[in-house]
């Protein structure tokens, strides 16, 4: 193999399917990237996979020599990042100077590196093939807008498996992002017209009827982060196809494709948690009560990480307070336009942090019926988003 | 005590204050920072002490009350910090709602803090007085300067005692910077022009003769890289104070006062390492060297840590090149202008870096004998200084 690319091209695909490396890998050579050359198609392969979650991408490059290597991710990000902007040769090709030296060389305008390369290349997983026959095409702003409202309630214990996923509903009614970690629940709803659905075979609009089946699957949070971040900041017109089949979801984009292996169980049945019927409703400023939740959070830790709220009906104010016996106490006063009759409430304030970050409007709403119900928060206007939080037991 | 001062006033000089705070306190009242309302004076005095470094600064504030409050250091700086900006008042009034509560009271406009205040106030150490009959008064530009070239090189390994620290030197010719971890040195001279000598007593110019003593002194580096901070981008006119005593220096700048303990114990006599005459002299770029070593470095490790210097006088070359075993090897060559014979030379890579980017020029020159003599660097105009780094070994 020997291949000619730009080092600000190759450093940020390498930087993109590095994110699929694992750090401790269960086989050494998970701990590689694997780097495929095609001299036909003038085209470089990057791959990543930690045999759950995969990244590929491709870019155009010059193929002198069509052939596949296998390189330590982490060094070779570490080099490629580094180096000034220049063209870079990849190349296994022996050195006429030590024709027993195997490694790889990496020449750049200023200098040389060779590295040691895995030799049993072959022994580099394949993906999985895909066994879909229809996919979906989403834009790509819909789906970071769902990413963005409900990955952050995901749980982090892996322990709590089918909770450590997003869970993603394709109804008639458009595509509906959820995550839970038990103790609170983030949904967001794309509207059906943004959701198109394509038959493999024909490549061509699967028309508006009968094709068009539901199907549910829950995908592992950190595949979503790596999604996330792979889009960026998307433009407007973008779209992203989505693939799903039994045990995988596949996400292409542009010449990137990502893939993640499913996780396996019944999701919880979230909707019956979200009340519909609410006795109070308080509407609020975002950026004000997150403001006051960050100053009494001060004064919370890990011993006492409560906040209470009490609304105050006739004053329509909301009071935020946090009492610790060791520190001191904090309180904070805000105007609130509140229906229903006055109560206090207590909750996790880390947990209503979380949320009030991520709820995608300055104008907020908050559903409330008695103090050991689920409270909601949703957005006034703009993205669908429902935040549900359990509130906490007041000490006295 | 009742004091009203701005937010950003109080959360500049808190952040301040509290960088002598210890994190983990030998005696619990250290923990916290001493507040002094003056109300004859308008002035609030905020101290920060570790019985080592002590940080004192001063300001206008509206005192209805005079009085002294010691309050957490990190609780107060954390909730200063996130206030918005406004009117804060500081109290440690009795509430009226509850005279047995004896906490002091922080209110800004949108809420109210109470702070579990430390009662033994009293307690709080104070600091020793200095016992100098004279002080220089020096440029804060060359105080900086002076710092930035050296802090970096002292040890900071705490049994290595007076090497943990920076030595200065006053002499006819100037103030002296030195610091050494015993593998390197490095050394700035600031010119007698920008030094003067003043008496305490009578606050006058001491004019140009007989009382200009001379003195050394090694201050904790920890102390410095606190008054480095302190003293920002400093305008060229700025100057400071400094006295020295028997067993502290203490620095005055504007209305902040720094104070530490000296170091005890002989500083070695660095000035003879130093070589006076080098059968080989390289004029190079600072920033292609420092880039050529940061590319190469990625093949460095914990293992072999050495970068390997080839001079190749008749090309006018250096070629940096690191070789490990397990990973693979780097080369970057430059150009660079060599007087005296080809050699080759290796050095632990991470001095070389640190040297290079504390040099505050972007021509530099590297001076050598043979390959196990000791190598200085300097650069070409501007500030003096000297940085000296032993060699390594070379593996074969």
């Amino acid at each position: 193999m020997k291949v000619v690319c730009t080092q600000s091209t190759l450093s940020s695909n390498l930087s993109l399917v590095s994110r699929a490396v694992p750090s401790r890998p269960t086989h050494p050579i998970l701990a590689n990237v694997l780097l495929e050359a095609d001299e036909e198609k003038g085209r470089l392969d990057l791959t990543g996979f930690d045999l759950s979650l995969g990244i590929c991408t491709s870019f155009s490059a010059t193929v002198i020599e069509s052939g596949t290597l296998a390189l330590p991710a982490k060094l070779l990000n570490d080099i490629v990042s580094r180096l000034p902007e220049s063209e870079i040769t990849i190349s296994d090709e022996p050195d006429p100077e030590a024709l027993e030296d195997e490694r790889a060389t990496l020449i750049s305008a200023s200098g040389r590196f060779k590295i040691n390369q895995e030799k049993n290349v072959e022994e580099y997983p394949e993906f999985p093939p895909v066994e879909a026959s229809e996919y979906l095409v989403l834009p790509v702003s819909a789906l970071t807008d769902g990413l963005r409202g409900v990955l952050f309630a995901a749980s982090t214990d892996e322990t709590k498996q089918v909770l450590t996923g997003v869970h993603l509903t394709r109804t008639e009614a458009g595509l509906e992002f959820a995550a839970t970690d038990s103790h609170r629940l983030a949904v967001v709803q794309t509207p059906v017209s943004e959701v198109e659905e394509r038959s493999v075979e024909t490549e061509s609009n699967n028309g508006d009827t009968g094709g068009r089946e539901d199907f549910e699957v829950t995908i592992p949070a950190r595949a979503l982060r790596e999604l996330k971040q792979m889009l960026g900041s998307p433009k407007e017109s973008q779209s992203i196809q989505l693939k799903v089949d039994e045990g995988q979801v596949v996400f292409d984009f542009d010449t990137r494709h990502l893939r993640s292996q499913k996780l396996e169980g019944q999701y919880p049945d979230y909707r019956r948690l979200i009340p519909q019927e609410f006795s109070r409703q308080i509407s609020l400023d975002r950026k004000e009560l997150l403001r006051g939740l960050e100053l009494v959070a001060v004064l919370a830790d890990q011993k006492n990480n409560t906040v209470k709220f009490s609304l105050d009906s006739d004053k329509q104010e909301l009071n935020l307070s946090v009492e610790t016996q060791d520190v001191g106490s904090a309180k904070q006063s805000m105007s609130a336009q509140i229906v229903g009759e006055s109560i206090e409430i207590a909750f996790n304030i880390k947990y209503l942090m979380d949320g009030l970050r991520a709820l995608p409007a300055n104008e907020i709403k908050m559903q409330l019926n008695e103090g050991d119900r689920p409270v909601i928060f949703t957005p006034l206007g703009g993205i669908k988003m429902t935040y549900l939080v359990m509130p906490v037991q007041m000490r006295d």
